[in-house]
């Protein structure tokens, strides 16, 4: 068995020039939610589903009862639009384990989008700042140079040696392995406290993906559930700043 | 060397349309202790063993001071009644260490038994609640949607969104790679504290895998064993409770 | 780059139905230092090393100043006498740091042993107790049941469930691996306390080997160097049951 | 996907008789520091990157706001004078994670350098000493015994049985499985104290490799980054003397 394996649902679409998205799992979950979110928006089609042997060795229960082997999904969707493009979509439960699951899996999802035509790329992700913040910025690096002044006409930020640890994952691996095959690329990080999965920054990430794609949806549902959250957020916080007694209490009652 | 060897013991056996009955070390031992009790009731036959460089490497001592390589081990069981269906059993010492040891002996677990004739299973396990309880339920995911509705019948219970985490490890596995290879298959998670082996949750699975299967079975081994267990439960909650000074004397004397 | 290689040194032995001896680091150091005392004392020949990308990416310094890459060493010793076998031995740096690693390991060094016309073997190791002790008694587990009696005649102690956790490590897995392949063999265990080096446990197992063998070799480096260690432990009591304040102050002037 | 890929950019270079210069992260990031300083000085020419499953999944971040993948680089450099040698320079941003990936990494360097007709070696690194120091000595290993004396006419210190734990990395594997490949080599270890990066720990041992190599190169901006690393280091230490309120407050602060 090979580390990693593709199954097709159905058969494979056909796109023309198709750019891929992809937010998988990490810091504050922002790429995630906001490829789930634009898939949902757009109704995208899921063609295929990837499962690697460095994936936690798991199931998730479905609402009906059934199980479902944790894995990565792509998805399609045919543009609309002259100013548009066919998309092809990726988010998931995981990202591999280890260092060489990572690298399986991105050299996986290359291929797959390769073979689709797929020759540019944007990586959505979040930024952890380790505090709270008011208006997330999304920062952004890139494949090419002359895509830097592109994102910063539409507001992405560059901040010199930020983030100085780089991109620790598949949105960096995905921008640096698939440089080396002759993709181009951008990926949008959104700022973020880093301590909850974080929609208002999924949302700020979108706005600057609708921009570079011309493609429009509705963010009222990432807006209601930053709500939410954001309700979590103050609860806690409350708990936190009251006197340890009361707090234990609160907990116990929670 | 592959990562998982498989050694038969003499012919394979011939079944018809087996079914396969996974219980390997989990939470509680749960899964482990319910099959080994049916392999011991039934007079099931040894007839493979699998190796796996992703176990401990380790061998057990045997009572008459050989040793023992730790492994999984087959069994079989011929079908009495027109009611019944021939059996597949696995047990064993250990499950992968590590994500892609898991899938590795999942697969072999699977190919083994395809060849046999094998496209139905149950696996069983243990759902650690990490408090004590009363009467253990046994919690069910399938992998289709129409067994959800048989094993309800024979008592088994759907919580929607439990266990939270899905199933880690081969029971759950097992219907994930399975499902992919079109197995039908059921998983039933006896509910235990988690602290220590648990007859009890194993005889409330039996209880169930019985009526499903219709092999019935004395389970007054294990009703002896969950006394034991309890007794000593019921030691340790005492020491406890007891001055710190007092406990640490029990333990020395013990 | 395969996860073993071997590299010959010279021309391969010929040897007559041989036995091979192995003592490789683990608690105590018991069998390395009860092999390497025997290679020492016997004068036996380096015949071959064997490389692993699982042992530590390290070399050693030797005294002048040059490097040595960490790896197991193999020996040869030609029987004397008409009551005695050749001998294969095993020493080494390290033992595998992950368990494909060791099962590699282990794979290697029965390959290499077959070849050479071997089908017994003793492992050595230690029995670590966890607290001191004043004569070790030598434990004993073996691939067939007959060979039990005749290491009890011996002065070998076999214990109902001890090890409780079985022997982990090249000594038990070569036993495990080794009856597999219709190897017979014996694990001596020499009781340690496992704080230090043992050279006193490594004594008590090789006069049972010697027994075994009818190869004997004087003792008394081994005896030495235990007496060595015993000192080193009584300053070690010395300085723990002393006031704090004090035992800091030695350990800096130490 | 190989586990390590090497990338040429232009042509391979021709080289006569180089010997291979290596200096990778590491203790004080010593051998890095020196490599660096040494290329840049140079002028060295770029000819290949090696990425490796086993570096992390990470790209770094160009000032221009472009990515990196992160890898290993491979320089050259042609001799100016008749008693110089052309020289192959490596230096990186990770050396592998696990020990298997450390030996495929050091493999592939060697592979490379053979192709190149490189036979001899210098591996740079630092020697942690866990406590400040004056001048900085160079201890020294090598993989032939005649190397040690024409070593220590060039500054460079043998110590019996240092380092203890022997050389565990690039620097130490390069010299092992060089070995056995016909490789000489020699590694040159800075004593640092091993907390912060150490231009004078590199410095140091730039100074006996040049005299080795006959290749002279300005040290002044290593010497400048040593000042500013000991005041970096001067402010810790007060940092650290001070009462520890006023501490807490001067690290707010800055």
């Amino acid at each position: 068995m090979d580390m990693v394996t593709t199954k097709y649902i159905g058969k494979k679409p056909k796109l023309e020039n198709p750019i891929l998205i992809e937010g998988l799992p990490g810091i504050g979950n922002v790429g995630k939610l906001a490829v789930e979110h634009l898939i949902d928006k757009i109704n995208a089609v899921k063609f295929a589903e990837i499962y690697s042997r460095d994936f936690p060795p798991q199931v998730f229960i479905n609402t009906d009862g059934t199980v479902k082997l944790v894995n990565n999904e792509f998805y399609y969707w045919k543009s609309k639009k002259k100013n548009q493009r066919d998309l092809i979509l990726l988010t998931g439960d995981y990202q591999g384990l280890s260092s060489q699951g990572q690298y399986d899996l991105v050299e996986e999802i290359l291929n797959i989008s390769e073979k689709l035509g797929c020759k540019e790329m944007y990586t959505l992700g979040g930024y952890g700042l380790g505090h709270e913040l008011e208006e997330p910025k999304v920062l952004c690096a890139t494949t090419d140079k002359k895509l830097v002044n592109t994102m910063k006409k539409h507001g992405a930020v560059f901040k010199k040696n930020e983030p100085g640890g780089g991109i620790v994952g598949a949105s960096g691996l995905l921008l640096g392995l698939g440089k080396l095959r002759g993709f181009q690329g951008t990926c949008f990080m959104g700022e973020t406290p880093g301590y909850l999965v974080d929609p208002k920054s999924a949302k700020a990430v979108l706005k600057i993906l609708m921009k570079v794609t011309n493609v429009e949806v509705s963010l009222s549902a990432l807006e209601k559930k930053a709500k939410e959250i954001e309700n979590i957020a103050h609860q806690l916080r409350e708990i936190e700043s009251m006197p340890k007694d009361k707090a234990e209490e609160l907990k116990y009652i929670g």
